[in-house]
């Protein structure tokens, strides 16, 4: 059989031709859509890296709780003062807590709740009290020397039962963040400051801050074993939430009466869902949370929270439930007649922590 | 027009006579009916009225709460020691725990876990001191100084906040029950017992007991105002719960180790749905409870349930979630490190009133 193309005879260039050009036509197909694919591919792996940084590790909203300092005045002797206050720092620590304000229901004039709380008469002592030894709790042992000193307030702190919260490092624990005080040695020219984040060696940050400043520090991630100092940056404090979902201990705010736990917040938006406990609310096993960015839970003291209400000039309502978007019963059926503060702390967030998770149900930080 | 019947004419006595008899028959037909629509309202309100003390008085199931006595020496001084004891206590009344058992997980050859708890060495002092200070605590004030002589393990019960449970009772406060102590006056012949239940006058009972013995009283629904007495009739201790749904104390009972707790429980069918607790349980977001006669719940010390579970040589499992229907978490995505027992009373139990209410969805009386 001879061959259909032999030497010399007519090659069919123009079919050849067509033809080569429409394999390449596929080719260039088949590469776009390659390159699409892989483009694709990685979209969709930055997707859920983003996601995973976002949802799975960072957490977006906070949570706050609020109590009248007068609390403390319920506890029988300066230690039992002390051991109460201790009691509220932990259950809030226990249940993720941001912020925990600490209100006045003595109708008091507080002068000023800014910095070292001074300026508040005696009778309102249980508030600066109550805050003080939220904070000093707070903040982590190696720190404390430093940004507490000596005070009457903090006679019985050895009495109180370690927070153990996970920005509470110990010295060889590896973390990602840590919480540190810039330290009083002059960074040299175009240098940043160090700071002491309670580890072996002290950490050189990427700024000059002022010294005896707390700051939280992200360390680097690869750090030079033979260097005498580790590498970091400083960054907000809410990082470790928001990027890292790390919980990372509370802040602490006086307000001066009740309307201020609301009209004060650290939030430019505030807080878009409240909460009123009372075993004159509604039933908390009915309830819902919707999704929010901050939540705040009040607390009443002894004479709940009408005693606070009543005690607010600037309030004119008269029912509580009418300042919340909830008022909850958070135990139903209680078995003593009267349920204490720091009881009811652990109570309640207890039962809204369930309603809390299923509020942000894609959110597996929270699960 | 003539009378139809005059004088002299035929009277129709048959046909009278007959209806006479019928009108008679009417008559009773419609008493029968009548004392039967009676019986039938009585029989309704009957069972309405014992639906009502059945179904919605009165509770049916009981609620053990079980931890080691060791947790008290997780406390820093005698001061705080009693009020940890009084804060387990409170935890358990705010829940309406009908039983408390205190363990011992030291190992130890506990003697006697009867009557005024003799027999014990040193080394689990604190098993018997928590069970003293629980005893104490439950008891109405009233009847404390009876049952309760001066003791070294109660020193500092000055410091216990107070149960404010139903059943104890301010000496006004009018109830359908109450707890007394037979008096030590002998009765006259063919009457009861005279029964201090601390109210301004004794009571009258119907039986003839020892004296000092800790009874429970009903009270009479109708009382002569003129008499130098109250009269009641003596009941069983479950008798306000499962007839007056009322929440009527815990009863405190020592167990020489883990295992005698589930052994030696005072059901005869025993707990039929034990649930213990750690954090590494499985989350009680998912759980349910199914309906239960008596439920038990087991708490751990300072190092958890496998530590309790490696002192006890009478169990041969490692893991301490084969000893449990149910081992649970109770705090999912803790912020501590650590829960302290006490707290994870609070907490736990939380958790689980609102999947006990769910197991028993007829019943009014737990919503
Ligand atoms: C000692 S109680 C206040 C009791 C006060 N007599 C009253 O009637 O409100 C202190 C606080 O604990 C909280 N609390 C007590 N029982 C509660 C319950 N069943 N549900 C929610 N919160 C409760 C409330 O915040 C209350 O203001
Ligand atoms: C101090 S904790 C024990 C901690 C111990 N290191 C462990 O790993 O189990 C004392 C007890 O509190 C209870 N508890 C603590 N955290 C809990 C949680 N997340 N869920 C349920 N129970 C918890 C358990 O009964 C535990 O035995």
């Amino acid at each position: 059989m001879p061959n259909l193309f032999q030497f010399g005879d007519q090659i069919p260039w123009k079919k050849r031709k067509a033809e080569l050009k429409e394999k390449q036509k596929q080719w260039k197909k088949a590469k776009i859509i390659k390159q699409l694919e892989k483009q694709k591919r990685q979209e969709t792996a930055e997707r859920a890296e983003q996601e995973e940084s976002q949802s799975k590790k960072g957490r977006a909203f906070t949570v706050s709780v609020a109590l009248p300092g007068s609390v403390l005045d319920n506890a029988q002797s300066p230690e039992l003062r002390t051991y109460l206050a201790g009691q509220i720092a932990r259950a809030c620590v226990v249940f993720n807590v941001d912020e925990i304000v600490v209100f006045d229901e003595q109708g008091e004039d507080v002068k000023s709740v800014e910095g070292e709380f001074k300026g508040v008469g005696k009778k309102g002592h249980a508030c600066i009290q109550l805050a003080r030894i939220l904070q000093y709790m707070e903040c982590p042992q190696y720190l404390r020397k430093w940004f507490f000193p000596v005070h009457k307030d903090l006679q019985y702190a050895g009495l109180l039962n370690p927070l153990d919260s996970p920005h509470h490092m110990r010295i060889d624990e590896e973390s990602e963040y840590r919480e540190g005080r810039v330290l009083n040695k002059p960074p040299k020219q175009g240098k940043g400051s160090l700071v002491n984040c309670g580890m072996r060696k002290d950490v050189r940050i990427d700024k000059q801050l002022q010294p005896d400043l707390r700051v939280t520090v992200k360390l680097s991630k690869t750090q030079n074993q033979e260097s005498r100092l580790y590498k970091g940056v400083v960054v907000a404090p809410h990082v470790p939430r928001t990027e890292g979902g790390l919980y990372w201990g509370y802040t602490v705010r006086l307000a001066s009466c009740l309307s201020s736990v609301f009209t004060e917040s650290p939030f430019k938006e505030g807080y878009d869902l409240t909460v009123g406990t009372s075993e004159r609310g509604s039933s908390v096993d009915q309830a819902t949370l919707s999704p929010f960015k901050h939540l705040l839970v009040v607390f009443g003291g002894l004479q709940g929270l009408e005693a606070s209400l009543d005690a607010d000039q600037n309030l004119d309502v008269t029912d509580p439930s009418d300042l919340f978007d909830l008022y909850l019963n958070t135990c139903p059926d209680q078995g003593s007649r009267t349920i204490r503060t720091e009881e009811a702390i652990l109570i309640s967030m207890a039962a809204l922590r369930q309603k809390i998770t299923a509020a942000f149900p894609d959110d597996s930080s929270s699960s």
